[in-house]
């Protein structure tokens, strides 16, 4: 589908980094249209050739992969060209139509325009209307608009957004980027459960004991200080990213689905999200802050110190909640996510533990016995691990856990832009956040910002280098955090110290 | 449990590769009795420090550990006795009863006494009437009977040596070893299946759509070729090895069992495999035998031109055979083994090949998937694999089969003899083949010594080095043998080729 690229923060990092990339690794597989005009926009004035030097820079620098040939890496930058444009003149607007149309002539493309608005949020909606106004967006082909988080700041602020824009495109022309739907395996939740009789065959809550959604970080808040004092753990992190790994492994989508069924089925699974209730935020959410503590050995200061932070800021670093899904499918299942910065690994995962639906707990029959869990590694590595229990092979009787691991040995993993602005360019929509997730998931952590507005949550601090704050623990009550290679805070719980198995 | 232990065969080979060792390991575990005696018995004279440094060399050559200090060598070596028998001779075992006694007093130990018979099979009847006659089994405390296979080379030959052994030890006390029951992951089974509640709830026949058991051999006929000559895989491994394999995976046991669960559940395995009706027998079962072909690259021989081999011999070296058991639990899932000297790998292994039970074949939703297997790897290493379906992380919508894989990092495993013994020394018969076991595993197996005695079944011809004749392949109809690299006989039944994934 021959296409005109417009990119809104050309200059920035995450073309740099990220975007330029993915692109260049698409045309390399060939996932490009076969005719294409990118166009870039940035504030300042810059000769196209300049323009397709950095972006070749780019390519140089962070590509997974760099160019074959050099007729291969002129034919991609020859499709680039560069607009000076303040976002909040309409004239500039309208020299980019200028260029688009002439470039569409030059390529002879159809009116198919993607936005992609690598910018603040702040200049979404004075784009968008730009976009609108200047004859931008009256194609005869489709247009369409990525976005990448924050959509709003709370329920309100989204809504004002969601309107703004839905002037000038609607919800299907629309491609809100997550970059966790992007990932590979959370791309192939659908398939390992519904390509595997086996695990089909688990997948109900007669098996399902708890599932555990944990993202973790190792490193502290960095340069984006001045952002992410204001956000915190819970708008940066679980109202989006969290809450969409929740929706991705608990919908329940036909064996041949298409992307309107996964809209539907995201948003069932946000309206069965069992709303908190005044009494139980304190009881179902635990929010912390990092305080000093170590790293890989060496003492790490704690978030009050770091660089760029309000001085007693009472900004979350961590959070971990505990959900309740109302449907008859997941009934009696509890979903646990937890996400922090400054913890002891980095790691992105979903953790599905198994009870026996026929008998006593398994530890009746023998105290060695552990649960049977389904690992599914997101990143940094993908992988799937099955714990199994085994017979202790040194003929002692007893059960010892065996891992059935599979790391798929996949270097040269396609990124998650990569995969998003492909679908974005085909027009499908699946792996996006849709505005009915969005606003529900809103909807859904609005209780918990008011209360830490009225100071109604403890803030718990946990030391950087930690599994979070003990609080987290307690949480689960007769469950526990599996994987976590802190042995302390399940040991505190009278369980047995599994060491993880991951490494 | 203080014992005596007296080893007839006590030169030979077994005792040095196998015996000796597996007895200092328990030693070294802290799993032989506190206070013991072991007798040795051989045909030739010789003084008991003599025998002492023949069972010191045996562990130093074979033990997969050695002696941790000389004193607690010493001490393992000092129980160590030996007497001249010759098996035929009355006086001899009234001297071994002296023997005996006199270190049952010195050592103040019970009559318990433990009988290896590590001889031909021919020496079964005398060595255990002497035994009775001579009053050494006339114990105040136990008696024991070790045996290993053949027991017997047809039904009528089973039966009669079994009556014959039947005069002196009741079947109690007779424990036959079949060492693939030693093995760790074939006693691993009925907990794999039971203390995990995700393998419990796929354990069915609305999952399972077939069971493969292979064992095959790289080496050829070797040393063995008189005995083997005469026997064939028929009687060496199938209808022991194999049929004991195929009553350990399928019985049903409960979840907490006792040793005579387990003889009852695998008398019921084979009182429902259905028995071979004339006219099933050339389509159920194949015969090889080895041409000559290629191993790692080198020419080798075919079984006509191996030494010790009778002239144009139509032994068997290969047997493949489909089996039904007739039983609600099992209705409709074939059970397929095969065995072979001369294959293209060494391995001996279960598959469990899963079905969707709700769905068209799965290939019907994409070409590219494949079935859900289950691999347990019985050695030589030992593991457990899953298959599973995954999205090709090329996001080329395709699917790509991954490997759930898991091998016990395990060093150091205790030996299949060391378990038996101790097995045996405490009394605990589960691990063994109960003469019920072995007379219906004749039974089933006469009409194919029948229709082989009138030269009914054809003697398919494969090259050394294959997985085995192309019959073996079409017998199983749409199904396939799962994991040979050999991708020829794949392709040749339009499937794709699945590389081995255990190497």
């Amino acid at each position: 589908m021959n296409m005109t690229f417009v990119l809104f923060g050309a200059t920035g990092d995450l073309a740099k980094r990220k975007i330029f990339p993915a692109l260049f690794n698409l045309f390399t597989d060939n996932k490009m249209p076969e005719s294409f005009s990118i166009i870039g926009l940035g504030r300042r004035e810059m000769a196209h050739d300049v323009f397709q030097k950095q972006v070749e820079q780019s390519i140089e620098t962070f590509s997974r992969r760099k160019a074959a040939d050099r007729a291969a890496l002129d034919k991609f930058l020859g499709a680039f060209r560069y607009s000076a444009l303040d976002v909040n003149r309409p004239e500039d607007y309208t020299k980019l139509l200028e260029l688009v149309e002439q470039r569409e002539k030059e390529l002879n493309l159809p009116q198919n325009r993607m936005f992609y608005l690598s910018v603040g949020p702040e200049f979404f909606d004075v784009i968008a209307s730009n976009i609108k106004a200047s004859g931008l967006g009256s194609t005869s082909g489709w247009k369409r608009l990525i976005i990448e988080k924050p959509f709003g700041r709370d329920l309100a602020s989204a809504r004002e957004l969601n309107e703004k824009l839905s002037k000038s495109f609607t919800e299907e022309e629309i491609y809100r980027i997550d970059h966790y739907l992007g990932k590979p395996m959370v791309q192939n939740l659908e398939v390992l459960e519904n390509a595997n009789p086996v695990l089909h065959a688990l997948w109900t809550n007669r098996y399902i004991s708890n599932v555990q959604i944990t993202a973790s970080e190792t490193v502290g808040v960095e340069e984006r200080a001045g952002y992410y004092d204001t956000s915190g753990a819970l708008r940066d992190m679980f109202q989006n990213h969290m809450l969409q790994l929740l929706m991705m492994i608990a919908m329940q989508l036909p064996k041949e689905s298409n992307p309107e069924d996964v809209r539907n089925k995201k948003r069932m699974v946000m309206e069965s999200l069992r709303p908190l209730q005044q009494d139980d935020i304190s009881s179902q959410i635990v929010l912390g802050q990092y305080g000093a503590g170590e790293m890989n050995g060496k003492p790490v200061p704690g978030y009050q110190d770091e660089p760029g932070v309000a001085p007693g800021t009472q900004n979350n670093t961590f959070i971990a909640a505990k959900l309740w899904i109302d449907s008859e499918f997941w009934r009696g299942v509890p979903f646990y996510i937890r996400t922090g910065k400054r913890m002891a690994e980095k790691s992105t995962r979903i953790v599905i533990e198994f009870k026996d639906p026929l008998d006593q707990p398994l530890r009746k029959v023998d105290e060695t016995a552990v649960p049977n869990l389904l690992v599914i590694e997101i990143g940094p590595k993908e992988g799937i691990t099955l714990q199994l229990n085994s017979k202790d092979p040194k003929h002692e009787g007893k059960f010892e856990p065996v891992y059935v691991n599979c790391f798929s040995s996949l270097e040269d993993m396609p990124e998650a832009y990569e995969n998003l602005i492909h679908d974005a360019m085909r027009g499908d929509g699946t792996f996006f956040a849709h505005w009915n997730e969005v606003e529900l998931s809103w909807q859904w952590v609005q209780p918990i910002l008011d209360a830490v507005e009225k100071g109604e949550l403890p803030l718990h601090t946990y030391p950087a280098g930690s599994y979070g704050p003990k609080a987290a623990f307690d949480l689960l009550g007769d469950h526990v955090w599996w994987l976590d290679n802190d042995t302390s805070n399940k040991q505190s719980k009278g369980e047995a110290a599994y060491a993880n198995t991951t490494a």
